[in-house]
This record gives C-alpha cells, structure tokens and sequence, in this order.
C-alpha cells in the first residue's frame, strides 16, 4: 500500500472523536500538524501535544485547532500492519472535519469503508473470515451475535476450515495413492470405500456448518415477533412492560439513521424485535379487532405471533388467529389476571400464558415462552455457528463439488476424473478465509459494507 | 475525590467506543478485566489486551469480550490529575454496555455529566472558565465560536481576569494609602482622583468584555435567517444553492438529538441559521404571499430577512415587507436574472442583489451580504468574547458594585465605606474562574450541561 489513509473512526457527536492514520507517509503527515514525529518516539506510546492549524483570520499566524493526544504504532505492530497514528481530538464537527482537511493536506487521502480492516488484510494480519468478523463485532447488539463473531474473529471458522481442508488434503492424496496403484484391482475398491466414507464425512460436516446458517441469521438479525389483540386488552402497556426489563446504559444505537431502529428485548441472549411497534403505540385504537390490514402485515412478517385476550376468545376468533398464524409460533397471552375473577376457560380450551402487563405477573413466563417458541437450538460458544451469506454460498457450492466426487465414487468414474472436482471443493472453501487469491471485486464487496474508519 | 468514575466518552454507533475510567480504583478496576495492571505498566503507554467477561452461558468458564487498546495514564498527568485509564473498543452496543457493566462490578460508578472535567477543575488542573471551554469547545460547529473556546480553554479570560483583578487590588491598595494619610487632607484628594480615573478604566474593560457578549451569543448560537417571497420565486433552490456550498466531511451531528438540527451554512467562519427550511422545501406552495402566518413567524424569529423577488414588487408590497423586517437586516435578492430581458427597476428604486439561484450567479454576493448584515464587529484571535451567559451575569455584577466604588468617590464617601464594594467587585469577577471557592450548586450547574464521558 502505498497511499496513506485518514478517517473519523468514532461516531459524531461524543465528547471525544477518534481519528485514524496509517499508511507509510502517516508519521510526516502528523508531524505537519503537531509536534509528534511517529519514527521518533517509542512505539505504543501516547503523547499530548497540540494540533497547529495555520490561520488566516485575525492576523495571527498560528493557531491551536485542538489539544489532543496522539497515540503511535510502529509497523507491523499495528492494526493494519502499516505505521499508524491515532489521534484523539474533542468531539466537535468544526475540530475533526478540519483536522481530516490538514491530513489531507498533507497527503493522507479519506479511507473508504472497510478498508483499514482491508489492509489488516491484505498485510496478513488476519484472513477475511476474521476481517469480516469485525464488522459484525462492531454491528452486534447481543451476546449471542456477540459471541458468534467474537469466535470467528478469534479465528473459529478459519480453525474449523482447515481441519476439512486437511481432510480433503487426506481424500486427495488417497486418490493419488489409487492412481499410482490403478493396475492392483483389488486395492482399488478398499480405497474406493474409505474415499467414499471420508467423501461422506466431509459433506456430512459442510452440510452441518451450512444449517448453521438459519440460526445464525435469526441470532444475528433478530427473531421478529408481532403483537396482537383487540383495542384496550394491553398490547402497548405489555410492549412497555417488555422493553422496561431491557434497557441497557449505552443508547442502543448502531447503523447511520436512528429511524429504522426498531424497539427490541434480548433474552437469554437472543434479540426479538417488535414488527410495527409503532402502530401499537399510537394507533391502539384504530386495531378494532384482529383481521384489519395492519395486523395481517405484521403477522407476516413476525416468525412469532403474541395474541393478547382479556376474555376468553370465541371458537371463531381462535380458528381466525390460528389460519393468521399458519407457520408462526403462536402465543396466547391472557392479560389482565390481576382483575379476573374466575381465570379459567369453559369452552375453548387453549393453553395460554397469565400475565398481568400492568402489574408484571407472568412476564417472566411470556419471555420463556417468547425464547422456546424461537426454537434456537443449543449451541456452545465453541460451536460454529455461520451468520455470513457469503460463507453459506461458499459451503453450499463446495458442497455440490464434494457431491460430484461422491458420486463419482459411487459409479466407479476413474480417479483422475474426480480430482479436479475435489481441487474445485477446496478452492470454494478457500474462498472464505481467503486463502487463495481474492478477486478485487469480491474484496470491494465484503470490505464496502463496513462503517468508515475500520 | 474517592469514587472511581467511568462512561463512554464517544457517541454510540462507530467502529471504535472509547470508555474512560478515572480515580484511586481506575487501575484495579481495569486490571480485573484484563491483562493490564495500570500501575505496573509506564505512564502514556497502550497496551493491546483482551477483554475478559466470565461467562455462563456455553460452559466457558471464560470468554473474551473484546480485543482492546487500554492506554495508562498516570496521576496527575492526566486530564482529571487522578490515575486514569481509557479502553479503545469496537464499538458495538453490546460490547460498550458490557464493559461499562464489568466496570461497576469492579468498584466504579457512571460518570455524571462534565464529571471528568469537574475533577480536572477540582484538581487545579484548569480553572472554570477553561472547563466552560471544554463543553463550548466540543459543541461548536464553526471557525469562529471554536477560536473562541480555543481562547478561553487556553486561558484567555483568565489572564484578561487577572489583569483586572491586578488593577482592582492596586485600587485596594491605594484606597488603604488614602486610610493611611486620611489626616493629610491635600494627599486624600490626589489619590482620589487617581482613584477615580483607575475605576472608571476598569469599569470601561469590564464594560467591554460584557458587551462582547452580544457577538458571542451570535456566533455561538448562529445567526437566525428568514428567506420568504412568493410562491415559485426561487425559495427552496436558493437554500439548496447555499447549503450546497458548504458540505462538511464529518456530518455535522452535535447534540443528542437529529430532529433540532437545522440547516446552516458558515459565511467567514460565522453560522447562519435559516429558519422554518422544512416549510420552505415542503409546502413552498402554501405560502401564496408575504403576509401569511407562517411569515410572519419566520421574519420574527430572524435577525436577517432575505426576501427573494423575480420581478419589480410594487411598493406596497416593498412598504409590507420593510413593516414587517422592522429591526432585521432586510437583503433584497432578485431572482431569476439569467431568465429577465430588462434587469432594471422602474418604479421601485431599491438596492437589490442579482442572482440565479439555479445556476449560480452572484450567490457570492449574496453570501457577502448576509455576511455584512450579521454586523459581527471585526475581531482577532486574541479578543476576549464572552459567549457564557454566567460570565455575564458574573461581569454584570461586578460592574454594579465597582459603580458603587465609583459614585462612592464622587461624593466623597469614606474609603473604608467603599472597600466593602471593591471587595465584593473582586469577588464577583473571581466567580468567573472559580478563584472562589465555588458553592456545589453552582458547580452542578456548569457541568451538567456537559456531555457524559467529559
């Protein structure tokens, strides 16, 4: 690399903002514009030190822009791998725009997104399933999303796939051994059997870690959940009810716009967002009953359904409820028990949850049910889990490869006929950490869905 | 101070958090979740570390939460004096919270608001007024309000304080002498008129300083304009012109909450608030013609009108808007001019500027005149500007008892009589700059206006 990058690495508005360099002309461009010269103080170090602006305005030739600390890496032993500089400014608009102006002015150009994580990269740092954890890391709101690209980050994936690179490194070189073999007949199927079963067991293994997939998106995006129910039986008092028990110190804002955060309660580590909370806040009175357009949306959309009843429900409206809810999770809450006389059902007899939105009976039991009905299955955080619809295309694909070698064994096709089947199956899983040379494209894709400034 | 304080000092939604830690418990603190003992490391050094959370879920006995820069300081080379800590994270919410969350586990408290900052003053690590900079520093969004917190942060009203807190205790002195020779009646007259002139100057310097505060506010707070005209004359891509002009690197996010921004631009350092924008792009149609409500709201609120015309207005409608832009600055802009044959007026003779806000023309002119009409008396660098509403008062008062010194002297009041005032005019300027011990509720007012995590 040889263009030196700069880059607002902190969200706008704190009290302190993060602006990072690194490229090999990082060293001068600071010391252009404070008294810090990298290559000459001890690596890891930080120094306080003003950041000069030359001003034109009020006659004076030189002005203080900010007192700022600047902490100095010496390549390799870097982020990036690259000679890097952070420089820790107040957080105002006017001190760090003006501080990129001067780095630019001094030949740093604005890094695009992604891509000092990219030169982590490229400079061997770590490999791209790594790189591609960190901008899950940063996007994770939960511990769940957390742990799993903590794990991947810490090199879980890169582990996992070099133990079935190894066994396809064993499968190839038992076909080679077939090859060399080829006149001994008899040799020939004992190999054939334990290629088969050793094809089998590997795609038995990519198969696992592809499933993973579908519970790696609910963790990662969220399980949505609706809210249901007649005008004034508690949905907006049980929404508050539910998000109270979840409010974190930090404001849980991630992304750019604060618009599309939706309102969301983790339990037990996995995060369910509320469809359409909005409606039932303002709107409560307008969803006279279930089957108005709005309700139907946000059924559909939701993977669970929470029903709200004061009353028991008609076998009319149960059978209304149920045809909604056809492939969704189902939760029948009875709310308002704190004001119930007789609590139990004559003629619909349907399991439900008691809660009470006002007082907090039964919540507890809702967000277990909420968390059975998610139906996530119990994973370790040493299981791999897959969250990256790149990585999911990849094992598919290395998948059907793999499945070509297996049939090929199973109709007797000549060993040399299923090598290059079995070269594909490894390139495609090499595709993931990168080991084999990426292509630019790829490398702009994966790196363009980072925040600047990582 | 014996509580450990800690918050996140960057806003929520970057790559990186920063969370700073401060006080006697800071290096324990830090030391139970990671491999850094602050003590034991240099001071100004940054030490990469993993973040550790015991966890439960999984059956890991132990999990890492973030892969973290934990840079050292030592007391009292830090910002507050006390031995501090601040830990560079991803900046994920999950994360964030976490290890705000580890940390009070581990003997620290939330931070209030300005509280770092409050110790640093506490410490005699700056004055007040320099940490009224502080917060004035990170809010502001132009050139010139950030030379002026830049000044005060530096010192500049403390050493314009100390000057006239010099000259007042020369007075004091002077004032005893009289006390001394009161016997020698020729000497008390001579020194009374010394007397008397040293006042008067130092009431013209105080005089001085709080009017500067009628810049300051403009300049800190921006200067409100209004642009109104009839309906299609060219309102909403004039603002669009002038906005387009001024796009900042970094988005100008300051504050807590999007909806209060407005749209600005800054002319020669200065801010420029247009009002009502919204109203301008969105019901353009709507305002049919000058007169109407939403008007008439606007031209109130704004110092400088902007009244866009595309052909020769009659004069009652040039009599309704000079009504109307009673004590503003009215800019009369004619529009449209690459499309009008003959520019000249016939009837209404008025100075106008022509631009064509489509294309261009003469937008800097036009800058130039709402420039000129902000009437900002010209300033340096170096001026003292006082832009904090507490250093007014404070300099208010301090004018009022140092008039009493004055009237004292010339009716010839005893000087012991006045050294109770001139006592008093000291005391009130030392309020400034906390000289004074400065009462708790004072203090809690100041820095509760800070952002959390300064």
């Amino acid at each position: 690399m040889t263009d030196t990058i700069c880059a607002l690495a902190t969200a706008p508005g704190g009290a302190l903002g993060i602006i990072r360099i690194s490229g090999p002309q990082a060293f001068e461009a600071v010391s252009a514009i404070c008294s810090v010269h990298g290559a000459s103080v001890a690596a890891n170090t930080v120094h306080f030190t003003r950041i000069i602006s030359p001003s034109t305005i009020g006659g004076e030739l030189v002005e203080t822009l900010d007192e700022a600390l600047v902490t100095v890496f010496h390549a390799p032993h870097s982020y990036t791998g690259e000679d890097s500089i952070e420089i820790s400014c107040h957080g105002s608009a006017y001190i760090l725009n003006k501080v990129l102006e001067l780095l630019m002015q001094n030949g740093c150009r604005m890094a695009k997104p992604g891509e000092f994580t990219q030169r982590a990269y490229l400079n061997g740092k770590m490999d791209l399933s790594q790189a591609e954890a960190v901008a899950d890391l940063i996007a994770s709101s939960n511990k769940a999303s957390h742990n799993i690209a903590m794990s991947q980050l810490r090199g879980g994936i890169s582990t996992e796939l070099a133990q079935l690179r190894e066994q396809l490194l064993k499968l190839t070189s038992l076909l080679e051994l077939e090859l060399d073999f080829s006149d001994h007949e008899d040799l020939e199927f004992a190999d054939r059997n334990e290629l088969l079963a050793l094809s089998k067991k590997i795609n038995k293994h990519i198969t696992r870690l592809a499933q993973s997939f579908d519970t790696g998106q609910a963790i990662k995006q969220g399980i949505p959940v609706a809210i249901v129910g007649k005008t004034n039986v508690g949905k907006s008092t049980l929404l508050n009810r539910l998000l109270k028990d979840d409010r974190a110190i930090v404001s849980d804002v991630h992304g750019t716009t604060r618009d599309s955060i939706e309102d969301t309660i983790d339990i037990n580590g996995i995060t369910f967002r509320f469809i359409d909370t909005a409606g039932i806040r303002q709107t409560t009175d307008k969803i006279e009953q279930i089957g108005i357009e709005r309700t139907y949306a946000a059924i559909n959309k939701a993977r669970i359904v929470i029903w709200i009843i004061d009353e028991e429900p008609t076998q009319e409206e149960l059978s209304k409820i149920r045809l909604l809810s056809d492939n969704k999770q189902l939760i029948i809450a009875r709310n308002k028990i704190d004001k119930v006389e007789n609590k139990s059902f004559t003629i619909v007899k349907i399991p439900f949850v008691e809660i009470s939105a006002k007082h907090g009976q039964g919540i507890d039991a809702l967000e277990d049910a909420i968390y059975m009905s998610a139906d996530i299955p119990a994973f370790s955080d040493s299981d791999i889990i897959i969250t990256n619809a790149r990585h999911y295309e990849a094992l598919t694909r290395a998948n059907e490869h793999l499945q070509r070698v297996i049939d090929g064994l199973q109709k007797q096709i000549s060993g040399d006929l299923l090598s290059e089947d079995l070269r594909l199956t490894l390139d495609t899983l090499s595709e993931i950490t990168g080991g084999q040379i990426t292509p630019n494209e790829v490398l702009g894709n994966i790196f363009s869905n980072f925040c600047v400034g990582k």
